[in-house]
């Protein structure tokens, strides 16, 4: 069965169905959902993910299923990284009429199954014909009262802090590309590449712990703490750049993808939790070990 | 100048250097955008636009400044049918990478241009490069502290009312692909295809006057006003279908796009803002004269 035989409201009907009911006030159905936003406020965020250059559903690439709990996670990484706990995902899917209707249900799985993993539901989309499949995800969340942490906040004397993995995802990606398959690392790291783990939790945890700044590895370390740099008007030094084994200081350095969350917090803070990168300092950029570190992934390019 | 020669980071500086400062605490640039919630509530809705099925860039066609207030008003409509105020647009743009910038400015102009209608601001968005032009919008809004309208609270002996137009971008399509472009109608019903003009105020105008079920216009109204039909377990007896000159009553009764309001309000409740176009009744379905109507648009066929 494709897509196509069921039609836009079978369609519909179809992934509504998967999905349970979410808690009132929110629901699909009508005209728009409501979201709870206890606190007065509400983080939002949106992305696309489009076959072919975000990911791949060929065989032994990744399941339509990944594809879903990864433009979940990449979303509810953002929401995350603002110190906020998703609460609701909406979705938009862009297919050709002859997607089976089997990968349109994996990709409402997937997407469906991620948000559980932090409480989130999803409220609401649209379905369209389109020659390129896309995915588009809007994530929401709340702050619980917190101040939203931006890139914008890190002082020098912070001491900058690691939740999550880094270089997991591109190393994966490296391995699939190259055709192997075989062993328990390989299957880590490929894993990681068709499904992030981001520590959502870490980032409430993180703001209540005062961050001053934070952001989620989407783009690779050195980028994304650049943009932290130059938000913030400081210097970034780091120490330490965890490795794994299979991972390489250039997939720790710019690979991006796993969502890790990096953030700044003021000195004398137990940190005990999360894994010590480095100092800010006065200045500009991130540096290693006294050396520049420049680059980073375009995904326009 | 094309925007693969901009880069991600450079199209996303010119995108968001002219969206203008949202009021605090939105705003893009960070991994996410904060938006107020004044009454502990947000309303939510996404819609995706692909070019060649749900606009067309061609000389003649629509601007690229008419789609992006066409992908506004369209979501803003929806938060509108919730008797909600609009108060923020997340954008997702998936581009071939020859888009010349002029067309992805144009289209950010029209999307900051119609929120600014409703008092809304675009908070934040992502591009993504894809061989299939597609505009993804959410759309959040404030319900001000009324309880939500859906479809399924009409009660028999409401009265059903109008706010907006009904048929005339059904119409305006029909002349452009018929080549017509001459004459001061002709215009002003192309215009009314290329650009849609919502009634937004008029959602939250019915909800102040305790409408029970409120729907916008996207797919026809005989298709919407089953779907209220359907979800209160009513029947809508449509006495008036309102025609203006070149709309024909096939325009009106089964042409989308318009996004007109159509609300169920109780007797007696002072309507004279609006046309009155029948009530509700006991039964099923929707009825035109004593005459059972059908129909409607299936985007995905």
């Amino acid at each position: 069965v494709i897509v196509a035989d069921l039609g836009e409201f079978g369609l519909i009907a179809r992934v509504t169905g998967r999905l349970g009911a979410p808690p009132p006030p929110a629901g699909p159905g009508d005209d728009a959902a409501v979201v709870a936003a206890p606190d007065g406020r509400v983080v939002a965020t949106t992305d696309l993910l489009v076959e072919g250059r975000h990911f791949r559903l060929d065989p032994g690439w990744s399941t339509a299923y990944d594809v879903g709990r990864k433009a979940a996670a990449q979303n509810m990484a953002d929401i995350a990284a603002m110190g906020a706990r998703p609460t609701a995902l909406l979705i938009g899917l862009a297919t050709p009429g002859d997607l089976s209707t089997a990968t349109a249900e994996g990709l409402v799985d997937g997407l469906r199954d991620e948000a559980a993993r932090t409480g989130a539901h999803v409220v609401g989309g649209d379905v369209v014909r389109s020659d390129t499949l896309c995915l588009a995800v809007t994530a929401l969340g709340d702050l619980e009262g917190r101040a939203p942490v931006t890139r914008a906040g890190a002082k020098p004397g912070d001491v900058v802090v690691l939740a999550g993995r880094l270089g997991w995802a591109a190393a994966g990606l490296a391995l699939l590309r190259s055709g192997a398959t075989v062993g328990a690392l390989v299957g880590a790291l490929v894993d990681a590449h068709r499904v992030p783990s981001p520590p959502y939790s870490a980032g409430p945890a993180l703001a209540r712990l005062g961050a001053t700044s934070m952001v989620d590895v989407s783009d690779g370390l050195a980028a994304d703490l650049g943009h932290v740099a130059a938000a913030s008007g400081v210097r970034i030094d780091l120490d330490v750049v965890p490795l794994s084994e299979g991972v390489s200081i250039e997939d720790a350095l710019h690979g991006g993808e796993d969502h890790a969350l990096v953030a700044t917090v003021p000195a004398g803070v137990d940190v005990s939790e999360f894994v010590v990168l480095g100092r800010v300092a006065t200045g500009d950029g991130v540096w290693l070990s006294g050396q520049r570190v420049t680059g980073g992934f375009d995904h326009f390019a």
